[in-house]
């Protein structure tokens, strides 16, 4: 993410004043949501419209087995449904107004796991997950609904699992980016200990945010609860997409006052400014 | 400023998923910086800086009688630096990346009130005025150095001022856009009853906000002066800028979903996301 700054001569009565533009480059930071098993991309369009607000372009988008795919309901695979998330990432990245390097990806609960697994495929510089969801590695390419027909699904999620143990968690080991993990206190199909197991494996990133939804359940029934949330999100991407921009637009400045320090000397560069 | 909501269709394997990008329109929000008499643009870059964080083109500029055109020093008028505001007011709207419906001026001590009287001349929709100055109307073709040598200026400066009895007072009086006033608290140049006169002729602004540097001189002197100024200035900033991105997005949004609602028919849009 780029600040351009420029030197620029405007023309008034017959005299040239002086001027410096400072810009944003023409790319934005690209935000990509991911919704959770039963639900769709509608759940995220008021997140979406927020971070457009921050200047980032968004996609949501709907997993294959709901909405206008629901015949596969039955039938779609995790696998499937990772590569929907890449050929999401894909698109986002491809548009000419977006920065590659500048990406966030943005799970709840299913959504939040197959994001941390895109992670090991395609760069992700800020990963936010809300309740993700864990599931055994086995059965990859077994229709996800069966995952919930095992009886021990539950059960799996209330022990601590090594990083090295889980394709999700290995992933959060290997993400060296700025991570969100946003738990709801009273969430009936995601554990503490899954939120735990995250956490734990997500030591090695960057920066590491975590947050509790207080009286939440796992869907967000309650609208402060989704209140809650959405401010946690916003708060954390403004802190990721404004920062990046601020840090970008310092090293341009230093090395714009530099170049001009090397050609100007100006005696009232640092005289306060007068009445 | 508008946010742009667009239907997409992306393929993987042999299907389509639907996806919806939101993104802010291609026109950013432009802040112009005006110094104050005696200054430079250089005191503006940091501001500069942040604010291209924000998503905004911004630009400093050089007043003449200042920088490369202080042999003009001792003869500029008011006159002519309006015309440089209005000059680089003219050259940043004239930019394909700027929305010229979304303007903001900053303007110091003198440039806050040169600022006032640009609103007259054009449209801004946000003005930041940073211990604004106060001249009388007279003279103001005359060298703007002379009105320092009229020993009535401070005495000026003291007496409450009806809005209709100045022109940057009058200018702020048919102000609506929204308004930042910040003050010095030890204000060697410009007395609080400047800033009474600013903040009583605004009372017409869609919003005022009004803030007190404690401690301040009126050149900033004090690093902690400086820093209370830029996040004062760059929190405003950010509630304008952001804010306004907001509603315009949330207004794209309502259209994008009641387009759709006329369309299909969603099951599963309301549903809570499950596991």
């Amino acid at each position: 993410m780029e600040i351009r700054l420029e030197s620029v001569a405007i023309a008034v009565d017959s005299d040239r004043i002086s001027g410096t533009v400072l810009a944003p480059a023409a790319r934005l930071p690209g935000v990509l949501f991911v919704h959770g098993w039963g639900g769709s991309q509608d759940h995220d369009l008021s997140r979406a419209r927020e971070a457009a607000g921050l200047g980032c372009v968004c996609l949501t988008f709907d997993l294959r087995g709901h909405e206008r795919n629901a015949r596969q309901w039955e039938t779609v695979s995790r696998a499937q449904n990772l590569r929907d998330l890449v050929a999401a990432y894909d698109w986002l990245v491809g548009q000419p107004n977006v920065d590659p390097a500048a990406i966030a990806v943005v799970g709840i609960s299913y959504g939040g796991y197959l994001a941390t697994i895109l992670t090991t495929l395609r760069p992700v510089r800020w990963l936010a997950l809300r309740s993700p969801a864990l599931y055994r590695d086995e059965g990859w390419e077994a229709p996800k609904r069966q995952l919930h027909l095992a009886t021990d699904l539950h059960a799996y999620r209330c022990v601590a699992i090594a990083a090295e143990d889980n394709r999700a968690l290995r992933a959060c080991a290997d993400f060296r980016g700025d991570a969100l993990v946003v738990e709801s206190e009273f969430d009936e199909i995601v554990p503490h200990q899954v939120i735990e197991n995250y956490l734990a494996a997500l030591a090695k990133a960057r920066s590491l945010t975590s947050r509790l939804l207080p009286g939440a359940d796992h869907g967000l029934t309650r609208k402060d609860a989704q209140a809650a949330y959405q401010h946690a999100l916003i708060q954390w991407l403004t802190e990721m997409v404004v920062g990046a921009r601020e840090v970008a637009a310092q090293a341009g400045l230093e090395r714009f006052r530099h170049g001009r320090r090397a050609k100007t000397h100006s005696p009232h560069a640092d005289a306060a400014e007068r009445k």
